[in-house]
């Protein structure tokens, strides 16, 4: 027994939930453990068997704690740890996930007359089905110009906390009605540790339109619809807690579940991505980082206000306390390598990357290497799973352009590869262009470990990119805000110092392809502008749709 | 032994030759060979090893002797037809397929000192590298008014003699010098068998710019390149033959390789495309004939000169004498079905093909059809071969727009089946709009057998598919030609009363789907509208180009 003190994060992402225990005094991780959702993602059907409309994406809360059963006490007996040791827990969940609760927190879901009813589920960041309540909320909201608005770049997300609450006032006003609290899975989180609701400033901000201490107001609210004039006070309003501060100490039932003792020091909520910020050192003004998986979430902190169009938000408080945290995202970004890679890379080059042994990623990233760049003639758009930044448009999609019958998989991946890189390049320039200027380009998630993708990225953006240490950012970074929460560090700046850490120009612009590239996102800039603004996308989607109601009909 | 009358026609493709027996009094085919040519399409390296640069296209013209010499042979043993039965034989090429020859026809390819000489070999219909040499014939001849211009639809082809040949002046002099005729194959095959050079209208007009009995000036020519001056008299004139007309009898040589006797009636050469009308009953005003197969050629008569945009060509007695045949046509259809299948089509859906027991190709149509029109919210550009018309522009490319993370296979190879529809209907509107309306919609090619993209057509036509009866219909054309060579009828289309033959109505629309597609198609002309004027599509292949040369040097 060693008498090291120690915390532990746990990431909640979007497939599975990861608790890492982590060295106080230095920031080592000691161990980790993740554990998959029993019930995945829903995207076409309820555990009772009810189907889905397109777009929807749900979750079964539960689930988020069979990840904390599943992991800690694991993760204590193999290390040998004695629980008293752990002086602190923190996590951070994706979002906007959020779900209605009654007063005790109970999800709807759970209770039996509503486990047929979709919107008594989490919605899940990705449930895209309520760009049409977007709509109307930012068609009003710049009608009456609304202070907050350019707050978020001039448009909220069909993701956030009002669409959502929208859309489930208006398709099922019942359980609309029964619901107490419209609380996000990073605060219900906190709640089932803790045993009392603590609402974060961050998911606050940034998806809940929390901006100068005030919310949106009832007649705004009234206008959207007389039935939604009461939404922040009978269903949002709840004091706020800042980050890094302890949200209370480890309940019971929470005791029982992780099996640290009761009492433990529990940090406020958190998102994946803003919580990642200290674990990469990234606590001075335009550090970015870039949490690039299945979607890319941008954060970064300048110590002023700035108004960047198309951003997700900006919050003052809502990465570190005292600055200014700005929030910009990409919606797909590993997703579409994913889903190309899975259903598009035809039987010849499946059997030679067997052949090869290597996945069919890596085969892909290989061969791609060895073309030149520009050589595959294409540009693609990355809107598969449509535009968080700068657009802020779920209906837009994928577009490529440039195909001949020469045309070969590897291509196509590389294109999407790039596309990708040409959308960071456009929320950098965004920022660069608003008097918040990115310094800093660090890159954490899983897709830091494909060589290929950092490499382009570094090409496209002609600036070197730098590494988080941590494979496991988002936890760490959840036990970074555990330790300030138990009191071992003043703050999370301090705290960041020692436990945080990256690695400085892990990769440099291939000079002689940077010129290329600078062609190519010329391209990619001008499809950006015409299809972000005409109509095309929104047409094909409407007809989409129709045809798939028609089907179910 | 019968007693009945035989003609053979011969229909020199893109891979391969097809023969076919055929009886005169009523159009049987007997029996059919087909012969695949030794080199293909070489578009990577001569035989010699030299590599050839992008867009490059080219053929080896004794491959086509070997077609005659291993089909007609074989026809006539396993028939048991003696070779005095055979009153006529036909042929028919794909176009504009054009060689360099000596005075005596013989190919300058054939000679050692050029084996390893791109430029001395065929220059296939798809060799597309001739392009910036068709920009300038094209903005010539606007800029000095060329009388002929709006006969080719107001662009000639990058496809075309001329094109071809100032590409070949330009890159390889020596050869252009060397060369005494500029010989389409379709001729050049006829002199092999008859042992005398004889030049068809079909070619002259559609790919050599004769028209109204002459060819472009000396002094149009000089400009374009003053060692160009010279090309029509040096390189090109020559007595014009009629189509059905006789172009001499088969010579000893021809009557050796054929296994015919020397004497029987060869038919003046043609166009696989348009000596399908006769086959299909296409010969009076207003039915077009769709010869659908790696492209779509498309051809139609009518009694009066029409100027319509962006068409191939109108020539008189082009298709039938004395009347104005109409050829339009798209670069890439079944070529970009069969790119899609055999390189973007993952290990899920090959593996539920080889269990259901089916090629993907009628996998796909399957999982296709079962989608209701318009669910896949996709559409796309049918240029990854370019466009012929209406844009005549091969620096063109594919475009897919609307995908999501949602999309499969199926739902893309669709889209790119009713992209070649939309091209098609493009096509259509385009004669509707210019004083010449579509009739009949009569299909040919290898896609008739393609009942999914069959019924596509019919409902994004929004009329009736008519069905050629022969499968194969260009060689059955040619045997027609050559019933008409040989005197057993008065003229083509007496003998393609008899000889030739549809299925009406083989396809009707659903009526369903109309209005979805006309939504569809709504969207592919505002693409086809920007990305045909825009300069997206010639920057990315200006790029690739670059890109290419660079690492070639």
């Amino acid at each position: 027994m060693n008498e090291q003190t120690y915390t532990i994060g746990v990431d909640f992402g979007t497939l599975s939930g990861r608790a890492v225990l982590v060295q106080v005094e230095n920031g080592h991780e000691i161990n980790s453990k993740v554990y998959e959702y029993p019930h995945g993602v829903l995207e076409n059907r309820l555990p009772t068997g009810e189907s889905l409309p397109p777009d929807w994406a749900l979750q079964v809360p539960n689930d988020y704690l069979e990840v904390l059963k599943n992991t800690i006490p694991v993760l204590l007996e193999e290390s040998g740890i004695d629980p008293g040791q752990v002086v602190g827990i923190g996590t951070d969940f994706t979002a906007c996930t959020v779900l209605p609760v009654l007063k005790d927190g109970t999800p709807l879901c759970n209770l039996k007359e509503f486990e047929n009813r979709p919107h008594a589920f989490v919605k899940l960041w990705k449930h895209h089905s309520a760009q049409s309540h977007a709509d109307r909320i930012n068609a009003l909201a710049l009608e009456s110009n609304e202070r907050w608005l350019d707050r978020y770049g001039g448009k909220i997300s069909s993701e956030w906390q009002f669409a959502k609450a929208l859309q489930l006032l208006e398709e099922d006003p019942e359980i609309y009605k029964k619901m107490d609290h419209w609380v996000e899975a990073a605060d219900w989180i906190i709640w089932q540790l803790t045993g009392a609701y603590s609402k974060n400033i961050c998911t606050a901000g940034y998806k809940a339109i929390f901006q100068d201490n005030m919310y949106p107001t009832k007649e705004y609210l009234e206008r959207l619809n007389p039935l939604f004039k009461n939404f922040v006070t009978e269903k949002v309003d709840w004091p706020i807690a800042q980050l890094g501060s302890k949200a209370g100490g480890l309940s019971k039932f929470g005791g029982e579940i992780t099996g640290l003792n009761p009492g433990t020091a529990v940090a406020v909520g958190n998102v994946d991505a803003h919580v990642t910020a200290p674990a990469a050192n990234a606590t001075k003004a335009g550090q970015l980082v870039a949490i690039m998986g299945t979607s890319t979430c941008v954060v970064m902190v300048h110590d002023h206000l700035a108004i960047v169009p198309g951003m997700c938000g900006v919050v003052e408080g809502g990465i570190t306390p005292s600055t200014w945290g700005y929030e910009a995202g990409q919606s797909g970004v590993g997703d579409i390598f994913g889903w190309f890679v899975n259903n598009f890379v035809g039987e010849e080059l499946i059997q030679k990357s067997h052949k090869a042994g290597q996945d069919l990623h890596s085969y892909l990233s290989e061969l791609a290497e060895k073309k030149p760049a520009g050589s595959h003639g294409l540009v693609a758009l990355d809107w598969e799973s449509g535009n968080r930044s700068t657009l802020v448009d779920h209906s837009l999609s994928g577009l490529i352009v440039g195909m001949t019958l020469a045309t070969k998989p590897e291509d196509v991946y590389a294109a999407l590869v790039e596309s990708t890189a040409f959308g960071m390049r456009t929320i950098i320039e965004a920022f660069d262009s608003s008097g918040v200027p990115v310094v800093d380009f660090i890159a954490a998630g899983g897709l830091i470990k494909n060589k290929y993708v950092m490499q382009i990225y570094a090409n496209i953006l002609n600036r070197p990119i730098h590494i988080i240490k941590s494979e496991q950012g988002p936890a760490l970074g959840s036990a970074i805000h555990a330790a300030v929460a138990a009191g071992e560090y003043s703050d999370i700046i301090a705290a960041s110092e020692i436990m945080g850490g990256i690695m400085r120009d892990a990769y440099l612009p291939q000079l002689e392809t940077v010129e290329i590239y600078n062609q190519l996102f010329h391209q990619y800039s001008k499809l950006y502008k015409s299809f972000g603004q005409g109509d095309v996308m929104h047409a094909l989607r409407k007809i989409r749709d129709i045809a798939l109601i028609e089907k179910v009909n």
